[in-house]
């Protein structure tokens, strides 16, 4: 088979203006950025507000493993294949950030047949949003060092800077370093560090604002460090919230591509699923919604990372409730979480794949503790053997829940017809429930629990003498009433990456928190979280370059 | 009078498609940005190979003062009156730097009715240009310092390593900082710092690019550093250079988008007028000669700096020649040359204009050198007087030159018929003799030499231990038959910026050099130059502000 960038140079795109007709906009609502990308205007929303709005399907999947489960190509081939039932759908998801391009191959825009496109485009600096975070978060940190150094009227204490400088690179020598060096020309020295872009609190504010307005409103209440009496300072203390504002001015409006067959995709924002929420924009999602009948949305990570802070972050922060799941497992990842070794792959196994259905089943309770209808989508692999697809659809015709298997990578829309019809009927014949998993109210050791216990399957929660020295200052802070944002491994369901499966009888430990009180959540940090990766040995893009035509080659 | 961003935000811009409509090109050569602003094919340039060019004006100044003197401004406004007068005129200008326009207001795209718009998008993200810069020249350092960690096959000697990294701020904390700090999963710890983007060797790399193959030539050629036994480490060593080129394959081609009036501008590319040639792109100027009869166009700073190289640098990377010199003036600044202080400007004072003429008559007789016509334009201000207008007239008739007042801030192309029909009659009645201020084949000293001499108007140049020790590594290692790029403070003829007027009998220091072969030229640091700026007090980014219809405020 072709590799991802070959058919995606070789699909033939319709110019963005013939997507944009299918909509119920005007021309005043978008503007082109180049012939294949453009941006909805910002205030698009509000304008539609009257619009009844579409159905929210989330994409989510069982635990990660090294075997692959194909959540976004799932995502994209079935807002395909709902397209080919005549169900009008917009497709919504995560912008692909620049560093991991560069560092190893692995495409962020889908896969196969069910890609966005101009993946090229998608997966270098796109419309520019990802850079004016930089920008943005950078700005902010001049703005405070410059502050100290023209007289720290704030009382800045240096040494508690929690605001980080950022690249949207992998750059593994930025993690920790000391700025402000030589001499009293040249800033006050103190100790720093850079994250990756997408790890971002501004990221994460784009994501979750409902318009601009709402947008600086939050940047002003970005608490990025504390004085040398231990108070909070925000962006608002140093009048920034504005020159913020206004460097995501454009970022701010989502931006429309196409998939390989022409179905509209909203890709907007991308924060990273552990310290931060994982989703999409609120605006997307919602826009989506309103000129969609259906919208395909996904979360980072697995259910127990990526649905729960989208169940309990981004549509608390959005106003709007989904109305089903799809749950994407491969039988390869199941077989892995029943712990064969990603070598053994290939081979038959059934046992295994009977013992890492536990994985799965656990989500599956997990969306139904939200009250929500959900399919589970089992995304088909070339060695996936007719014994192990049979024991899948009994096993899940045991459980009572639906199955539907999926080639989308190879077929592309056609290759998702079944998940398709059976989300639409799920939709159209189960009811909802929604509800979220703790209330704001509860204190923040009672939201923790609720996620530790109903979500991951945890027997208990622990925490660091930091961790509850932390929560009483947050609670002084008048911090403790805004949602969890759990910082955990994605591998696991606990907080231990190697236990695969459904790990049970563990311990979550709370080792430290971090407020991101622009954004509006605490996150709380159960084990080292890395956010600024590195580079392999031999990068991916060394395999880069340009062809004679001006067409990118080896990215993916 | 209205500030720079209401009377921008007033006017009434066409569509960019409608600008386009005004060329010799087809859909397939340009994409949209936004409804306002177009990328060109970097194609185009070869495509319209066999058409003839235009004529090329370049726009140069006096030594700046702190006085003003509106050379963009220039610029614009006489790109405006060649349309008036029917002559089809496109302007080239280069991009701003977004960290100079959060620290000082004061906008970079002309002034008053004579700017290029929409000014806010030009003076933030513009197209993204910068920020595939900031991207491009950081992945390099990732690279750097990645395969030091991973076992450093090529012996890099982290010590010598001269690649920065940068970020398009004013951030005075960055200029010098130790990375790779927190033990040995997080790096090499080494000194580094960062330059803000317009310095990098990669701005300067893509402005003297003739196309992407070019492009492609000049990155792999950067010499980033240096082995333990100081052999030169190149990109192509490190095989990045097909990664460079794709992150920056948007950012070659060249933006265009329209004057207050209409008149078409591109606007590509802005190096630092110091360590680099402070001018826009070669394929900005040239393809700007094949889309209109006449060409105006800029350089950084006097012409002491910026026609220098713009005349011995880039004519020779774009194998090309100007048609004829514009060198602007003010009253303001020439009685500043003339000893007077900033406070002191308003009172009319003929004894300090005289004496200040000097600083033009030396510029003047630079252009003759290069044996090109010129005219002089006077940009006017209210507080001129009538005085001081015929001490000018007089004096430009004494010395056989041709002056044209202007008031194009004012009043739009209106303000600058003298000085367009002065520009048409120079070319149509003078000949030029274009001639280079050195060889290429003379010795680094000679070269030197030839500059100091004959465009400072220097006595003699003094070598420190260091540069002459460089001089002789440089011819070892093949550097010596490039041209020179000196980085000389703008505000004197001088290496001493207190020397206003015409400094006389002096010494020119060459303090070190440094390569920027990837470029292709080498910098001779005659003092400090100062690659990353600090913010003020007060930065004018405190001010700004989107309001509720989504528009820029406070940004000038």
């Amino acid at each position: 088979m072709k590799c991802d960038i070959e058919i995606a140079q070789q699909a033939t795109m319709k110019p963005i203006a013939e997507i944009m007709e299918d909509f119920p906009i005007t021309k005043e609502d978008w503007e082109p950025y180049g012939h294949y990308k453009a941006k909805l205007s910002d205030q698009l929303l509000e304008k539609l507000n009257d619009r009844k709005s579409g159905k929210i399907v989330l994409v989510t999947s069982i635990n990660p493993t090294p075997a692959g489960e194909g959540k976004s190509t799932v995502t994209v081939g079935l807002g395909q294949a709902m397209n080919k039932l005549n169900k009008k759908t917009v497709i919504a998801l995560r912008e692909p950030s620049l560093g991991p391009s560069m560092g190893i191959k692995g495409g962020a825009a889908g896969g196969g047949y069910s890609q966005v496109l101009p993946m090229e485009d998608i997966n270098l600096h796109f419309t520019g949003d990802i850079h004016a975070i930089t920008a943005a978060n950078n700005a902010l940190s001049a703005f405070i060092d410059n502050h100290i150094f023209q007289g720290n009227a704030l009382h800045i204490d240096p040494r508690k800077v929690g605001w980080k400088r950022v690249v949207d690179l992998n750059d593994r020598a930025l993690r920790e370093v000391i700025v402000g060096l030589g001499g009293p020309k040249k800033g006050v020295p103190r100790e720093d560090g850079f994250m990756i872009t997408v790890a971002s609190e501004i990221m994460a504010i784009l994501c979750l604002a409902k318009d601009m307005d709402d947008l600086k409103k939050r940047l002003s209440r970005i608490v990025f460090g504390y004085t040398y009496n231990d108070q909070p300072l925000t962006v608002k203390d140093l009048g920034m919230e504005g020159a913020l504002t206004l460097l995501l001015k454009e970022a701010i409006k989502p931006n429309v591509v196409q998939t390989i067959e022409h179905t509209p995709a909203i890709i907007h924002g991308g924060p990273f699923a552990n310290i931060a929420h994982g989703c999409n924009s609120v605006i997307a999602t919602k826009l989506a919604a309103k000129l969609g009948d259906y919208v395909i949305t996904e979360a980072g990570f697995g259910a127990d990372l990526g649905a729960e802070k989208f169940l309990d972050i981004k549509t608390r922060a959005g106003e709007f409730e989904p109305d089903a799941v799809v749950l994407v497992a491969t039988i390869r990842a199941l077989k892995m979480h029943g712990g064969v070794a990603k070598e053994a792959l290939e081979t038959e196994n059934l046992d295994a794949l009977q013992a890492g259905m536990s994985n799965l089943q656990k989500h599956m309770e997990t969306i139904e503790a939200y009250g929500l209808p959900y399919v589970i989508a089992i995304n088909r692999f070339p060695t996936d053997t007719e014994a192990e697809i049979a024991l899948i659809e009994k096993w899940c015709q045991q459980q009572g829940a639906t199955v539907a298997l999926t080639e989308v990578f190879a077929k592309g829309g056609e290759g998702g017809i079944q998940l398709a019809e059976e989300v639409v009927s799920t939709i159209e014949t189960q009811e909802k429930h929604f509800k979220h998993m703790y209330d704001l109210q509860d204190s923040m050791e009672d939201k923790i629990a609720a996620i530790a216990t109903n979500v991951y399957g945890a027997e208990r929660v622990e925490y660091s003498a930091k961790a509850k020295e932390q929560m009483r200052q947050f609670a002084a802070n008048g911090w403790d009433k805004l949602p969890i944002c759990m910082a955990k491994t994605q591998y696991s369901l606990s907080d231990n990456p190697t236990l695969l499966g459904r790990p049970e009888n563990f311990t979550i430990t709370i080792r430290e928190f971090s407020p991101s009180i622009g954004a509006g959540f605490i996150v709380a940090l159960t084990g080292d979280v890395m956010t600024m990766p590195g580079l392999p040995k031999q990068p991916a893009a060394l395999k880069m370059d340009v062809d004679e035509n001006g067409n990118a080659v080896g990215l993916f």
